[in-house]
């Protein structure tokens, strides 16, 4: 729940004037989003959505995440088109912060998930690793297995305010998947945050995907744990494999999965939750208890954790493995 | 900033059939507002605002307010006209609250107020106090003096921590303005919350007046009141004469007022900063330090107060009485 800067009329009138859009109809602020200040922006020429990169996004990042957005539409893949200025640039200053229009995408994300979201999304995660094959840039994964024990240290004992003993656990499982993290499997453009209120849908079909702020380059096995952690698990954590098989077949049908990537499923998964949790972890032991943004439950990441540190192999995950 | 009740896509889809507006394309969370749930919401049908009712408003003056707006809109007022269901109502359940759909009205709200804004609120405040003299309901002002001495014991010595001695100046001038309010003054539906997030305009246009969730029967020169304290004082606290005369002036233009009406300003001035005094004092002692809702500073009203205090007449609002 956010809108972190406020923007005066005359400014919204003068942003959109620049970018060639005409009289501004409305511009409201969208409660949805956490990292950035996100406006739905009508004007004569239609609607649009204005984000306002806050400061936990960086500027030099920016343009990896605008040219991305409009490699992946081109390609077919529904995704926000951003508006590129009459000078070229999508990117301009809006309230002392860079600022972008893209379009507007319409649908509904799912606040309770179907196995058939879960199906749409494998699908659309393959389709989306596929069109950024031949997209030119790199960005590393700077919230990868690399940052994590910074992570964890910057938080000192913090893990144990929320759970008597965690910061050790955490160091233990650390420890566990640093040593057994793969090396060689195939990567490319990831979206890395590909949550329920990232995906659209109307109906039954998926309408859209949102949010590259944290796309990078990894790999693609990595983004489809990170997926199941963020849909495949119950409000009560338990773990739905008809949700997971739905997702990995989907996927697997759209992009061919190597036998060394589903071997590898369930230590990505792990370390997924565990850069969840360390995310939520430092949010939870920094956020000022009278901010907006509501924080969220680290612990929930530690029972995704435990879940995927019991599993044996991929066919826990309801796939079938010759 | 707000959105309490989170509404799964199901039920707004099946809410959106039982009005007949179609397939929703897409509902999002509205940051702006504090009492109520909103959201944006368009259908095949168009786009409309969905509000569901917070506990802060009561059940049973609903329908006050639901009829009002379509009083007034009947009428060529700029507010939202709710929709009704093929049943006839136009309030439904939803996610266990009251809820209703009202038509979207176009505008921004002016973040910095300019003279032109005052005059064209002024206008647009007498059109719909004229509106409303036709229309058969009554509703108490529960905000209004009656209420302001029980607000204020309900804070006990709470005011104190907001400003050494605060809880006794406030006894004291409650006792002046109870002593001074006048009895007798032309009196109908007024909007008693007119701030400017609750005015649309496009360019210099008033566009739109909406939420009406504090109208009641009062004074028409106590909604005026209201008006000058939220659109006539400057960031810095300084009376803005030339905004006020605007106001006041395209008021008078609509609606004749009486001279008691004049002379009676600077007390319901003094009354209306009381009462918002009030609200926020009471929210700021009573609202978890990690809610959602920004807190207002109380002492705003305060030196909005003093300044109304130390005015002799409405000649002090620009006002040219004879």
């Amino acid at each position: 729940m956010a809108v972190y800067t406020e923007v005066s009329d005359e400014e919204v009138a003068a942003f959109s004037a620049r970018y060639g859009l005409g009289q501004v109809l409305t511009c409201k602020g969208i409660a949805e989003g956490v990292e950035n200040s996100n406006f739905l922006l009508v004007t004569e020429a239609g609607q649009f959505i204005l984000t306002l990169y806050e400061k936990r996004v960086r500027a030099e990042d920016l343009p990896f995440f605008i040219e991305l957005m409009e490699h992946l539409a081109g390609r077919g893949l529904p995704c926000p088109t951003p508006v590129r200025a009459p000078d070229g640039q999508a990117l301009h200053r809006l309230a002392g912060r860079p600022a972008a229009i893209v379009t507007f995408l319409s649908g509904l994300w799912p606040k309770r998930i179907r196995p058939f979201h879960c199906a749409e999304l494998g699908a659309a995660l393959a389709r989306m690793h596929l069109a950024g094959a031949d997209f030119g840039r790199e960005r590393a994964n700077d919230l990868g297995p690399d940052a994590w024990r910074g992570l964890l240290e910057s938080c000192g004992k913090g893990a144990d305010e929320v759970r008597a003993g965690l910061t050790g656990d955490l160091h233990g499982e650390l420890d566990a998947i640093e040593a057994n993290w793969p090396t060689d499997l195939p990567r490319g453009v990831i979206h890395a945050d590909l949550f329920p209120d990232n995906v659209f849908f109307r109906g039954e079909q998926l309408s859209g995907l949102i949010d590259f702020y944290f796309a990078c380059t990894d790999f693609f096995a990595y983004d489809l744990a990170v997926c199941m952690n963020a849909w495949c698990f119950e409000p009560d954590r338990a773990f739905n494999s008809t949700k997971a098989r739905q997702m990995l077949s989907r996927y697997t049908a759209e992009r061919a999965v190597s036998r060394d990537e589903l071997a590898a499923l369930p230590i990505l998964a792990r370390g997924a939750a565990m850069r969840f949790l360390l995310t939520r972890l430092y949010d939870w032991l920094h956020t000022p208890s009278d901010a907006y943004v509501k924080r969220k439950d680290p612990l929930e990441y530690w029972d995704k954790l435990r879940f995927h540190r019991e599993v044996t192999g991929p066919g826990a995950y309801g796939l079938e493995v010759a």
